[in-house]
């Protein structure tokens, strides 16, 4: 009976750290949306002030990358995981890398936006900007809440979005280059916003990670690396 | 006696199953770090068949890459590695993702060889892919054997270069656009080479992530985001 209360007390702990892990991922998560989100912003209004607070905030997600990782390394020393537990702290693992590259990404974009607001907005290019920064940072949201509720689902949808927005950023840059040659004093300015949307199309390229992430958690299965088709249908049990 | 002689070979077999992983991981490297040469030589002589080759060899790497992750998890589930060993195992599984992404940029290098071969090559900016491609590519190579090695001393050499690879893609990127606004019809020709040179500093990123593991595997302490003095001191146990 002692024994028994025991092992509960054990195993009510090891699923309290879990659930805590994953807790520390999602909060990660939300402060990475917020500085993609505002690094868009600070770009588009040329608000420096706004851009140097997505820089500083990057080493409050640095911390909690190191701390995430440890967290992870300590539950696999002690609880020693398996099956579906195991996969919960690899996948926390990898989507920790993940989100703490959002960071960069953010903090690259904040940089185009402390330029761009020294040399003058350029005159082109904020229209995509805010419209793929609009999709991506749906796309991150939905990769992390897919995490949260684990739908497979949703993260099958998040991983068929990253096409679109590949699609989108193509025919962006196609855009700044014809206008890069049709007004050659706008290169340097029109080269930030170039630089903002190669951030963002990367972003796009994180939330697709984590979203095959979240169907290796759910499912069981790998889907890194095949088609679409091939992944519905390892979602889906085909 | 019999039960002495079984565990022995339990932990026989349990080693030559971090050794294999490890094997596996350096095979990966070797043929990344001939995926990045190959694609800067592709691009510098216009080789577009040279360019074909290293996309065709992606999808052998992406392969290994799950296989790997794989292994790590099979060792994780039935091993339940402790200290070293578990350091080992996580560090191979973030080392995988970065030595993919490496893949990535390489593919992305024979996508821009393939496009000037088409558009006529580029008249600026070869000797600056050729040079940071030639430190890159080193960075890279030194990484993994610091790894294969367990040597924190030369992998504390590689962060330090990341720097100095910096410069020099900030510089060359800045004569690319002084290029461009002298000659605006080398516009689309000139961010090719723009696209490689940022191909080529993202290598060089991941070859200091690598070493940044590589320290943590062999000290047992994180170094990610902290600057070099405070790495060369946790490295030499100040």
């Amino acid at each position: 009976m002692e024994k028994d209360t025991y092992s509960q007390h054990i195993s009510r702990q090891y699923n309290r750290e879990l659930e805590e892990v994953k807790a520390h991922l999602l909060e990660m998560g939300g402060m990475v949306e917020r500085q993609v989100a505002l690094a868009i912003e600070a770009l588009i209004e040329g608000n420096s002030a706004a851009a140097q607070d997505v820089r500083d905030t990057d080493r409050n997600v640095n911390t909690m990358e190191v701390s995430i990782d440890e967290e992870c390394a300590r539950i696999l020393a002690r609880r020693q995981p398996a099956a579906g537990d195991l996969r919960l702290v690899l996948a926390i693992s990898k989507v920790n890398t993940d989100l703490e590259r959002v960071g960069d990404e953010a903090g690259k974009i904040a940089r185009q936006a402390i330029q761009l607001s020294e040399e003058g907005a350029a005159s082109k290019g904020y229209i995509e900007v805010r419209h793929i920064g609009v999709r991506v940072c749906d796309m991150l949201h939905r990769a992390l809440d897919s995490f949260a509720r684990l739908d497979a689902e949703q993260a099958l949808e998040v991983a068929r979005e990253d096409k679109a927005v590949d699609r989108e950023y193509n025919s962006a840059i196609r855009e700044m280059v014809t206008y890069m040659m049709e007004d050659p004093r706008q290169i340097t300015r029109s080269l930030n916003v170039i630089w903002a949307l190669r951030s963002l199309e990367r972003v796009g390229d994180h939330a697709r990670n984590i979203a095959e992430y979240v169907i290796y958690l759910v499912v069981g299965k790998d889907v890194r690396h095949i088609g679409l088709e091939e992944m519905a249908a390892r979602v889906h049990g085909d």
